[in-house]
């Protein structure tokens, strides 16, 4: 991971709030959070029941060990006048997120939101910084409609960014057209408790309810390019399969890709090793550079061996290679609570954060 | 699952013998002949080193209980010469098939083939018998072609078995034109000892070597029509991605299908649910009416709850929905070691028998 | 599995209930009995939430297919007098147990139960009929002492079945003094959703909550005697550590046993093979003869492969041999959802049945 | 993980030799020694088949990533002609591994190995440095005895250093009589390719071959007396039983324990926590210190949660209770192939160096 000590040791910590602290994304932005040069973890906002008590006491933490500095902290309620920080990454369920998360906006908050509820609304940025770090423009006119002081920033669907990250370079390079692709997603992603192990133990489910959906829109949401203060969608066709399986982390998703300017498989893996992403987010502390790598080896990536990449931010891609279809056939993979939920969330901050967006403290 | 009794009762029971009978494959052959109506099992062949030796003690047997009145059997060489029966099920590894099948058939033995080497040849069946089983008589052309006064016949691919008869019946009632498809494959697949654990245990491996090919090529033939006696291959371009995945039986295939003429999710659940196969092997003991069934359930197939759908024979399909690009999605699921191995052998020479091709004892 | 079809035909088959019929033990209930020679499977109950619907739509059916003939039912309330049956099969959970089965008994029905809340009591059986079906006499008491028209009898704590059908035979033999027990738990013995994936996925969990005690006490009671009208409990010291692992099902149990008479490994596998068990249990339908077997090889018993004995009410008992401190060590297995709850109230029933305890109807 | 910086940087790095580099723990050792701060890893050793060929090429590398400085490598062959480093970490296989440990001790290496070969020699320590670094006394016999310039030190098998590091505290403190135990044994302690997915995919295996015996002695003399230039085994009756899980790393130990002077589980737990071990051995680069923990938590130790702790050099206890018939029951946690194998090794050469066995060079 490529961290700016310069930039870092420039500021003074920005305090910030985690909403949902207690549950496997919320414990996600904890780790992330509990040593990050920029932000510092002051707040962890839960629901009713856990509010008022110590986070330690209410938490069933699932890796690694709790940081004993946070266990002994009181979780307070997940409401704008129980939180003083302006930044507040969500790790809300998408049942409870839409009404909470536009309440912090509107008392003044910037939410950094993993819920679906506001992905897809015209006027909310669906981020990835390496990719369109430039649809942050999109909250000009989010503030206008909705007279909120504060923001709503999303980030994709945990399979969606996988795809999306691994398709931006061949994008850019050639033009992606369509898209097959089919998922097989860990359990992680679908939160704890989660996936009985009855369900999944020695087995594949092949419905991830609402999931597929999910990835064909915001992923051409992600691609799409800002024009006259709107996000016009990237005019790409896409088919997904979502499975689940018995992994505990990494999402890996089977592509066959048609583009526009034809591409050897070897062209194309030029096209992602040389890939950078927006220069705007290369120096940030959570960005890895480069943003996707090859795998080595010709039967990776695999999610046991691969998903820590780049502290879990870095998507890995394998395989690639001609199909007998379409251009190219390939396998991508990322870590899906890290990458695809909670990192993502806290790049975006960083994001915000070093292009002025958010003020100094 | 059909049996038609009549017909068992009327034959004196076949012996035969099962070549490899200490692998996975072998066993499974073990596991289905020990009751047959119309085979009688009597030579257990395998390599020279267990040969001569004690089939129960030469065997580490995988599933249920071993049958005592077969453990206590000697186990034969894999030689032409060692072997009485006239018909014999060959679960050997590729490594050795070609030879000792080539060997087999030339002694004057129907050979039922589980190994890949001479599927694709010109004169050699590659059978479903719900599908094509016309395609036996490619052997007349084989016996004039080789001077072998017995014959090969083989089975496809575990993984391509069960995407040809998901197809099937969408070839017939709208004609397939183009299918992406990816599977996720039980470890069985690979054998005993097969996968390591450290390899496999909550992970995915994306590669599965040669497999791709034999996929899409073996299901256009399986798919393919007699003329003159060749068979045309189907005119369908496929592209295939094979996943491992820690699952023990039971290949999930994810389809995206292009048709001729298009229909709609409905149209299709009802073609497959109306299809009986052809006339020839409905009635065959192993053969399972209807071959393909539809799963109860928005989430299913799943390989642990559907697997030994029809005693491991029946295909069990699910999710058939429209494809936001072509016209279908659906997956499809099969026993990789039954339907994809032993059972399909077995299925094989029934039809044989049935059909007149094999003499009666 | 020894049946007795005269004693079958020979009864008009008695109308039976569920409790608790949608959970993971109550679904095994439907299992059994759904062709079950002398009961008939007339009312599913369940939750007030469930109640009123039809049962296929609030089941999550979790292994092979629901029959289609009750899948359509609709479910009753767990009220004795939504209830005509007056044989009621309970897989309630022991939070709402111990009112719901005593209203029920209180309402006259014979109260098979899989809930803790009872098995201590002194005047309720916790049978296991091979080994104790005199311990039924407990009922008078329990009639009086309650002033119940019906009655409750218990089946013990799926670890406790296993190792007290292990040890019944050593018992008898030799007297059992002292044991040490180490459990490797199903995750259906936690029932569903039951235990998350990202808790057991690769891993082991050293605390099963309360289990351990339920071992110990149970197991004294049932190898206890009857003198007086009561239980006296077996006078052996049990220490048991219970741990979960990631296996669908069947308990694992590791022994090391201390014996009055001492006994060889051989001595031990000869009273193990020849037990047979009360005579009363011999002839029930569900019963299995032998009880317990030894398995067959070395590294045996093993939950995948041994977990079906006898239809999974038949115990597996392998690696008899001295040990170091005490006299013997062994690992028994057995099925924690069928021998280890809905399989050994369905025995209870039949005991009771046959012997008389209940009327003819 | 304590580690002495002043003593690192005071040293010239010693050149060591891997043997055996290819497998799985030759992998750890090579992961353990990139970076060391007092051994250069410059050879590495393998079969007759691999010498001469690129590491990279011929080592399936089974975690996270290889160093690319080491991948480059050219293996060289196990022979002490072969080899120039003084100090062998040996990772041979135990068929194998006499001969060739005896050979590079023969031509005045030190060896320290992980094979059983010489565990139990009279003249050989079986070392755990917490616990027996005076063992290393044992060094001038085997000298002299043997006629070797070199010497060959041995670590414990993979369980026995669980529970030998869990032990000791509590022998120290109160004398340890008798250990009841039964393992669950993580699947890398079988090595590469090690055990197949069908055999332990939703199952426990309760057999390791030769296991019980192996932790049974080497615990007896791992916390034996050093008298008159020989260990005398430590007094305790121990029972052991091993079973295979389906777990990646980490085994698991349940033991029930008799003591000298009877001891509280909370007079237990302060002994283990205030236990630092050996003087000799805090200091060292790859000892943790403590060198046993507490868990955190009433359900702990679990493999995936706390195999790593100290850098999966530390051992982990837990739900220390007391025994309804001994003194007290506890579970013990430690990496099988970190602090049970290649770990353990590296910690000996550490030990000998720091205590000047060997030259500085």
């Amino acid at each position: 991971m490529t961290t700016s000590p310069e930039i870092a040791r420039a500021r003074t910590r920005h305090r910030v709030a985690v909403l949902g602290a207690t549950g496997a994304v919320g414990q996600t932005f904890v780790r992330l959070l509990a040593d990050h040069p920029w932000f510092e973890l002051t707040e962890l906002a839960a629901s009713e029941r856990s509010a008022g008590r110590v986070y330690g006491d209410v938490t069933r933490w699932l890796e690694g060990e709790l940081p004993g500095k946070i266990a002994s902290r009181h979780v307070v309620a997940c409401d704008p006048s129980a939180i003083e920080s302006d930044i507040v990454f969500s790790a809300l369920d998408s049942a409870v997120a839409a009404e909470i998360e536009a309440a912090m906006a509107r008392a003044g908050k910037l939410v950094l939101s993993n819920a679906r509820n506001f992905r897809m609304d015209a006027d909310v940025p669906l981020l990835i910084p390496e990719i369109n770090p430039d649809h942050v423009a999109l909250l000009q006119g989010q503030r206008s409609n909705r007279g909120w002081p504060g923001a709503i920033v999303t980030n994709p669907n945990c399979a969606a960014v996988v795809a999306a990250m691994a398709l931006a370079p061949l994008h850019q390079a050639f033009g992606v057209r369509q898209v097959f692709m089919t998922t097989m997603q860990a359990v992680s992603g679908a939160g704890y408790p989660g996936v009985p192990t009855l369900d999944i133990l020695g087995n594949v489910i092949p419905l991830i309810r609402d999931e597929e959906g999910k990835i064909e829109t915001e992923t051409r949401k992600i691609l799409g390019r800002m024009e006259s203060g709107s996000v016009v969608e990237a005019d790409i066709r896409i088919s997904a399969q979502a499975n689940r399986v018995p992994v505990e982390h990494g999402h890996t998703v089977c592509m066959s890709i048609g583009l526009e300017r034809s591409a050897s498989p070897e062209e194309a893996e030029q096209a992602i090793t040389e890939w950078r992403g927006a220069e705007l987010a290369r120096n940030l502390p959570s960005a890895c550079l480069p943003p996707v790598r090859l795998a080595i080896g010709d039967d990776r990536p695999q999610p046991r061996r691969d998903v820590m990449a780049g502290g879990g931010m870095q998507i890995t891609v394998g395989r690639v290679r001609a199909d007998p279809i379409l251009d190219l056939r390939l396998v991508a993979l990322g870590h899906n609570t890290i990458r695809g939920a909670a990192g993502a969330s806290v790049l975006h901050a960083e994001l915000l954060l070093s292009s002025g967006a958010i003020r100094e403290p």
